[in-house]
């Protein structure tokens, strides 16, 4: 039985985003699509799970190698019930996006698109993220559509190593001088938030904020290459443990 | 100017929790705490942040060396605003939970008690969040509150590495053996929904499941430790670059 790739698209921006239409676009040519995401936003969810409501998956769409689904969940609610509960056969690739809006540095963090990568990381089937530098609902993507079939196209071909997916970010600009395989940019969000008030004069806070680069000048960065006008990819653990301190942990006298 | 030690408190339980009155209890002799933590229960919030709705803090109680603020956001967004708008001062530890519930393993990624420990820890401040493997609301937080303790005044005394916090999880058993400075164990959770119909008739899906250990026998993971009545302690990163990888996937010709 000689089967098509199975490919689980995802995303946090919802699943009418023009994003993950243009994911759709991208991933077409390589198999057979399963799109399973939220019905709506759900920007900033990193890794959240749900276990306070019931989850429901609704039929969208269903044509010639696509089907897609929408879902109440999180990102990483689409991808877990897409493995445990939608799927007929373990995808060969789960990609996640294309966001909108940059996910580089330590926003790899909060990011429910790159929350979605890592989980499918975690079910072991080679997976990424990919985001491009602009947040506007009808941002172009066709350079992000571009970059994202050589490195499907890639994965598909050569696997990626056990526990690691890939954080991919693409600038939005025309003349993109390639591809970039960097680290996590060092460096934190500042200011914020927007202070207010509301119609009752309590005060309210709004998300916003500028980030922070700690090491502007380091050109293995992925902010370093996003400014400087190449795709970013960063290899993405889902073993968090600070190996190079547990040894010297050990010797606290505790 | 001798300022006793500032302390930032959060979970992902909410303000009325038992655990975190047990953390309270456990850090008051301490320092000055100051509680900024969910008005309700956010559980399995991750590193989530709210940015579609206006964040509002609320304090609840102020007395000599305490005050309590609710929020109407995440963990992460609880330690952002404290860092940004409430703390006159940086504080000198963060300490998230206790979670009623272990955060071992790869939940280390859902959890959002270790969300907001992480943030702490983005902020440059030594942080460090502790589970209880109970998830009672009633749950006896003694032996926690003991080991919370060592920890906070160890961590007090000698800080953390940079960008490195502390993943603890109590097991829910009275003869503790001690404390296990640890791995993150490799595995995942698995059969992870329950599948129901609502009054209608239509699919529903409540998230549950069972965790897979893919290597029981590992004596360094925190499994381990806590099935072998230790304390189990991980250090973790914020840095999520798998480095191992970086130099592999530059020799990958795209």
């Amino acid at each position: 039985m000689n089967k098509k790739p199975l490919i689980l698209i995802t995303n946090d921006d919802g699943v009418q985003s023009k994003g993950i239409q243009s994911l759709i676009e991208a991933m077409n040519p390589f198999g057979e699509v399963v799109v399973l995401a939220p019905d709506s936003v759900r920007s900033g969810m990193s890794s959240a799970i749900t276990s306070n409501f019931p989850l429901r998956v609704t039929l969208v769409k269903q044509e010639e190698g696509l089907t897609v689904y929408a879902c109440n969940g999180t990102p990483v609610d689409c991808v877990k019930l897409a493995f445990n509960e939608i799927l007929d056969r373990t995808p060969d690739l789960v990609v996640s996006g294309i966001n909108h809006g940059s996910n580089s540095a330590i926003c790899v963090i909060y990011s429910g698109t790159m929350g979605a990568a890592i989980e499918g990381c975690i079910f072991g089937v080679p997976s990424f993220g990919v985001s491009l530098t602009d947040h506007s609902p009808d941002a172009d993507f066709s350079e992000a559509i571009k970059y994202t079939k050589i490195i499907a196209g890639k994965i598909l071909k050569e696997g990626l190593p056990e526990g690691v997916c890939l954080n991919v970010n693409v600038p939005d600009i025309e003349n993109i001088k390639g591809m970039k395989v960097c680290t996590q940019t060092t460096g934190r969000w500042t200011a914020e938030f927007m202070k207010s008030q509301d119609a009752s004069g309590k005060d309210i806070y709004w998300l916003t904020g500028e980030f922070d680069n700690h090491n502007p000048d380091d050109e293995n960065s992925d902010e370093w290459a996003l400014s400087n006008n190449y795709v970013s990819i960063v290899p993405v653990k889902i073993d968090l443990t600070a190996y190079h301190v547990v040894n010297q942990l050990k010797h606290w006298e505790i």
